[in-house]
C-alpha cells in the first residue's frame, strides 16, 4: 500500500503574482479506501486558492490524488491532509478544499477546510 | 414504541481540533410518525457543524436516526430534539440542522435550527 | 363569495420558545380570482418565520388559504393581507412571504413582503 | 355548485382537414374538488388530438375547464368525462388525455384515456 | 412485527369499464426492512394498470403499503408480492409495478414486474 | 403588414443525395401576431427533413420566418403554411414541423404536421 | 416604425405604501430590432422594485414593451431607457432591471441597471 | 495486481422463476486501470436482466466489481468480460450491460453488450 | 490550411467480433470553420457503431477530428464526410453519426447520417 | 501562428456614463491551444464590467477572442491577458472575467480575475 506524498506535487511560477485572482480546480474522480472496512470511497474535491509565488501543476496534482487510490483514510483526515500538503508546497495567500463524498449507508458527507483568509 | 436516545450516538476524536472546518452530513432517509394521525412522515436532514474535541460517528448517527422510525413527533419538536442530542454528545463549536419534510396536504415544511455562532 | 378570515387560523404553543429557529412553509396550491376578469390566478406561497410564543397549525393554514379560492384579489393586496393575518394571529419575531404567481399575458409576478427583522 | 357543461365548448373549422396533424394542448392550471373531503385537487391536463372537421377553440376550452373549479369529481371520472365531452363536440379522428394530479397522502396519480386509433 | 395483508386493500367500481384506460400511481414513500441486516430500505413504487371491473382505493393502498414499514423482505420478493396482492384484489386487465430502491453499498436496484398483456 | 412569401426561401444542392439522412433545424425565436387580439405570439419551430435534391439555405429560412413577425395567423394555420412552403421549395423525401407556442391564458399549444413518410 | 412612449404606462395606487415590499416582474417575451442589421433581438426582462405611492399596471406594461417590437435599439440603450421610463412614471423607492438577451454570434449579453438604493 | 474472477460472484434462488420480470442494477462507482497509461478509468455500469433459476447476490457483485480496481482493461473488453462472467454464473434468460465511462481527452465512451433476447 | 485525412485514423482488433455490441463515442469539442464567413462553428458529434473486425482507436479519432479545426465545411458535408471516412477505415456492421451544432443566427442544426442497418 | 492583439478590439461611447450599470458578456465558444501538448482547450468566458466612457463592441470582441484559436497559452495566463487587454482598451470602472475550462485528465479548472472594485 503506497502512502501519498506531497513530494509528488510540482509547481510553476505564478504568471501574475501582483494580482489576487482565484483558481478553482474540480476533481470528480477522487477515490480512497475506508480504513475500517477496506471498501473504496468516492468523492469530488473542489480546490480553490489565491496563489502567491507559485501555482500547483495540474498533472502532478492528478498523480498526487491517484496515490490515495489504495490508501486508507477517514473523510475528515484525508481532506485536512490534502489541504496541509497543498499549502506546504504552494504557500498560497488563501486556500479552501470542499470534499463531497458519495453516500454510505444512505448518508452523504461533505468536508470543507480552509487555510488563511481570502484576500478581497 | 422505542424512544430515541442520545446514548446511541458515539463519537471519535476530532483529528484536526486546531482548525475550524465544516462537516456537512446529508440524511435523506429520515422517517418518523405523525403523533396526531400515526401516519409516517419523511424528510431529509442536513446537519452542518464545526467540531470541537469530538466528531459524531456516522454509523451511530444512522442507528440513532433509525430510532425515530416508530416514534411520534411533530416537525418542530423532532428537529430541535435532534439538535439538542447532537450538541449534548459532541459539544460542537457550532451546529445547524435543516430538516426538509415531504408535503402533507399539499404543504411542505422545512425547519432550521442552530446552536452557537459559526466561527469565521 | 366567501371572505377569507384570520379566525380560521389556529396556533399551537412553540415547543422551543428560547431558541430562534426558522420555519419555512411552501404552499404550491394557492389559487384566487382576478378581481378584474374573474379568471383564476395560481401561485406558490413560501412563508418563512421565527415563531415567538405560538406557531400556526398547518391544517388550519391550509383551510385559511382555501378561503381565497373564490375570492377576488390583486397580487399585491392578497400577499400583504396574508402577511397581516398571519402576523396578527402568531405575533412572530419575524415573518416573510414570497408569493410567486403563474404568468398572465406572458408576464410572471412575484411579490415579497416582510414583517420585522430576522433575529440573528 | 355549477356543473361543467360541454355546451361551453366552441369549435372552429379545421383549416387543413386533408392532413392528419397533431395538436397538443397543455393545461397546467386544472383544479376540481375531491367529492369525499371537499378539498381541492390540482392537476395538469395534456390533451392531444388529430382533428377531423373542427378544432376546439382555446378560450372556450379554458372556460369549460374552469367550470370544474367548484365541482366534485374523482380522478378517474373527471378525466373520462372531459374526454367524452371533447369527443362529442369535436368528433376527432383520435384523441388522448393525460391527467397528472398532484400528490395526496404522498401518492401521485396519472390517468390516461384515449378515443379511437391515432392515424399514421 | 405485522405482516402485510391484501385484506387491507379496498376497491371501488370502475366508472368506465367499457374503455381501456391507464392509471399510474406513484408512491415515493415506500419503506421496508432488509431481512438480512434489519436496516430500513427505501424506494419509489410506480404502479400502472388497466382496470377491469374495480379500481383500488388510494387510501387503502397507502395503508397496505405502510404495513411493509416493519416487515423484512428482499427487493425481488416484495415487488412480486405487491403485484400478486393487487392482482388478486382488482383482477386488472393488465398491471405493471416498477420498484426503484435507493442505493445500498453504492448500488441501486430497480425491479419491474408485469401481469398480463397491456390492451392496445 | 408584409405577407410571408415562399419566394424568400433559397436552396442549395444536397451534397449527398444518395444517402437518406436527417436534418433537424431548431428555431426558438419565432414570433407572429394573434389575428384576433393583435398581440404577439412566440414559439419554437423544430423542422426535421430528409432532403431529396436540394436543402433549404439557413439564412433564407431565417429571413422567411422573420416575415411572420407582423403577420396575423392562428397556430394551426401558420404551422401548416410553413410546411407547405418548405415542401414546395425543397420537395423533400419527408418533412415534419413541430411548433411549440408559449402559454396563453395558462394554456400551451404544440402543433405537429408531417409531409410524406420518413424513409427507413 | 412606432417609437415606444412612457405615456402608454398606467399606474394604480400602491395598496400598502407604509410597507417596503418587493415586486418582481419577469417578461420573457421581449423583442426589439438591432439598429445595425435590422434583425430582431430577443430577451427576458426582470424588473424588481419597491413601490412608493403607485405601482405600474401589468397590462399597460405589456403594451409598452410591445412598442419595442419594431423599434431599433442597442442592448445598453434599450435597458436604460426602460428604466428611465418606469422610474419617471412610478417614482419608486428603488428599481432594478436585468435584461438577458439571447446569443448573437455565439455571445450572450446581460445588462443590469438600477435606480436608487433598495430599502432595508 | 489481482485478476477479477467470476468465482467471487454468488447467487440466490430466484423467488419467482415462473414470471419473466426485470432487474436493473446501477453501479456508478466502477473503476479500472487503462492498460496503456496505467491511469484510472471511471464509469457507471447498468446491468439489466431477466433471471432464470438464480439471481446474483448484490454484495458479491460489489466485491467482484471491486476486483477491477487495480486491473488493466480496455473499455470494450472489460464490458464484454463482465457480461460473460455474469452470464456464466446466473444463466439468465436475457442480460444487457451498458457501461458509460467518464471522458478522456474530451471524448466519452459508452459500450452496450447484450446476451439473448428479452422475453416479452 | 490542413485537409482532414482518413489516414490519421487507426484501428485495433475488435476483441469480441462474435457479438453484436454497441459502442457510442461522444465528442463535444468538435470545431470547424464556416466556408462562407470563415468564422468557427462548434458542435458535438455522437458516433454510434457495431464494429465488425476492427474498432477505431480513440486517440487517433481525436487527432482526426482536430484536423477539422482550420478546415472550412458546411454542416451537411462535414457530417457525411466523417461517416464516409470512419466507414472506410473500420467497415462496421452499422454506424450512425449525430452532429449537433451550436446556434447561428438563433437557429440550431442537427445532422444525422447512418450507414447500414443496425443488427438486432 | 497569429498572436492575439488588443488592437482588434473596438469600442463605442457608453450611452449612459452617469449611471453605474452592469454588462455581462458570456462567450461559451472560446478555444485556444495547450502550449505543452499543442492540443486544443475549450472554455466559457464570462466578462462582467461597469463601463466608464466606452463599452467594447461585441463583433470586435468575437474577432479578438477568435485570435486565440491557434495560439498556445496556459489557463492562468490567457485569462489574465484578456483582462489586461480589455482594461487597456475600455478603462472600465470595474471588470471581472471568469474563465471555465472543460476537463483535462478528469480535472476541470476555473480562473477568475478582477480589476478594480465594483461600484455600489
Amino acid at each position: 500500500m503506497t502512502t501519498p506524498s506531497r513530494d509528488t506535487l510540482e509547481t510553476f511560477e505564478n504568471p501574475y503574482p501582483d494580482r489576487n485572482y482565484l483558481i478553482d480546480t474540480v476533481c470528480p474522480e477522487f477515490t480512497s479506501l475506508c480504513p475500517k472496512t477496506g471498501h473504496p470511497d468516492f468523492g469530488t474535491l473542489t480546490i480553490s486558492y489565491v496563489a502567491d509565488q507559485v501555482c500547483y501543476e495540474l498533472k502532478s496534482l492528478k498523480l498526487y490524488l491517484q496515490e490515495f487510490r489504495n490508501y486508507g483514510a477517514f473523510y475528515e483526515r484525508v481532506t485536512n491532509t490534502i489541504l496541509d500538503d497543498l499549502v506546504a508546497v504552494t504557500s498560497p495567500r488563501w486556500m479552501k478544499i470542499e470534499a463531497s463524498f458519495t453516500p454510505r449507508g444512505g448518508i452523504k458527507t461533505v468536508v470543507t477546510v480552509e487555510h488563511g483568509t481570502r484576500p478581497v
